[in-house]
């Protein structure tokens, strides 16, 4: 059976979207990047500062409403659509429910054949990273390097402490049915 | 019937995604926001300038190869897909094939309660704001201005030329069922 | 005498942006262009919500603080060195201190031959734009447009609320010495 | 004597931009950050892909023309006379005529206190960064990670092939008078 999903999970600025980016530009086909960044940026702006919608607090700490939720699992029942309708997909996202996140995907994902990838990083790198990166709320690397992890199940897993995207990338790769 | 998809199809700085903004801002449920530019940043890198995928012309010709139909078609279902799973969504496409492409987005949103909405700018004034945009290949705007509207049935027309793009919203929010 | 400083003065979504663009675009020679949203950019992202240098408030208020301004007026000193150094600028600005802030650049640019332009827009236009760029804070487009004029001595004004970018960059353009 | 001004020299995908803000970030006083990029948006478009400005190869090389050269040099000026005002400010550039571009730079900083930084990174983990960015031109890292250093002199060296933006912008800090 053939990969049809690469799924990574991760904390903020752990280095998803650089593997993303890599993944696509080493496997040989096209494949599709969708993550909930790209949820979040097709909801109206009014959703990403209210209640009902998503919170990104001071203190780095996110916050998803029932109007988010729902939007949520249109979202993952799309992208599953798009999967069977013959798009490879890579999605990055960030499991702040940790295993019942993964359980969502795993409904909307049933029948399809998922590559689970966790992405880690040291959480004090990854609070560097997001200093360097500029544009994030401070706060949120750290929130979230080990909470998005809690009880979900990879079949594998990088660690961009020490490996650089492309390496990632790489590993991941070789690990494709 | 309660509509469920907004379809604004225009040419290129013919003032699309100032209405989508704007439709979202005034539309009491949160809508989903997807467009032909969301696929086209989920697409590999190599997809936006190889023959197989997407080419922008010096002359602002756009070229769309096998690869990015296929691509394409998957997306579509999958869009329908989040309609069918209880989101409701605005799509801006570019309709570079016409009557074709209004056929393809109507096979995969079968049974959806669509309103079609072609967005219209004068050539000339949406020339000038591609300049004032900065960003975009010269030569889109005229290039399409008339060409994505060949043969398309619509349920409504806005014109940009002299309508701002809330008063347009508003137009558009109007007819909604 | 040659023009050597276009200076835009103009509340926020009044449409100063794409104007400088359209005046790059038309005018012969290679002109820089350099705003206030150069300078915030320039500064650490802390300064962006402390007290002591820019405050963008909920209401859409601004507040710039001592540091701010002291980095400030060695930016417009910089500035006022370029042009003495041979480059032609196009600079836009929010007068949020209204005549203050011309008396400010008047003092930098002493000696230079500068055309100052007043970009006006209705603001309840302004602020339909501001809805339809979908990044601002709400509210700062009419609590700026006509604050920012006030006591301000123009060589020329432009009103984008019915003229396009380009258009208002022509007009610009010929005052040009 | 205090330091006035922090100078990083560096290719393409580097990691120069990190550090950068990671200095603003630790460093206590609000230092202003200037760099090549912010010289080449501030230019008209057309200057970005013609012979007289500056030209990005499809091979990573890039070409300057006489133009663009006549406004970087009142750019300079112009970025020491904000330092002689009173602001401090971090430079990040990239020395593509090595030696002759530090003896430009040094002609308008004279008699300023300047800490000369070479920010190194192994081509080939460039190169994989220039991936993972994925908005880079390919190429551009691995032809300027030797080429920008030569016959350089610095007075500090850090080096992001296995050290981490936060950490090097923290070694900088450190020598600051």
């Amino acid at each position: 059976m053939t990969t049809q999903v690469i799924m990574l999970n991760g904390g903020s600025s752990s280095g998803k979207s650089g593997i993303v980016r890599c993944l696509q530009a080493v496997l040989p086909d096209p494949w599709l990047a969708l993550g909930v960044d790209t949820l979040v940026e097709a909801m109206p702006a009014s959703m990403r500062t209210s209640d009902a919608g998503i919170e990104f607090a001071a203190d780095g700490g996110v916050n998803v409403g029932p109007r988010f939720r729902s939007l949520q699992v249109a979202w993952q029942a799309g992208v599953a659509a798009m999967v069977r309708a013959g798009a490879r997909v890579i999605i990055d996202d960030v499991f702040l429910g940790g295993a019942g996140s993964q359980r969502d995907w795993q409904r909307a994902l049933a029948g399809l054949d998922v590559l689970w990838v966790g992405v880690r990083c040291d959480a004090k790198v990854a609070e560097g990273r997001e200093v360097a990166r500029g544009d994030r709320v401070r706060g949120m690397a750290v929130s979230q390097a080990d909470l998005v992890h809690q009880l979900v199940a990879y079949d594998l897993e990088v660690d961009t402490t020490h490996t650089e995207a492309l390496a990632c990338a790489q590993i991941i790769a070789a690990q494709l049915d």
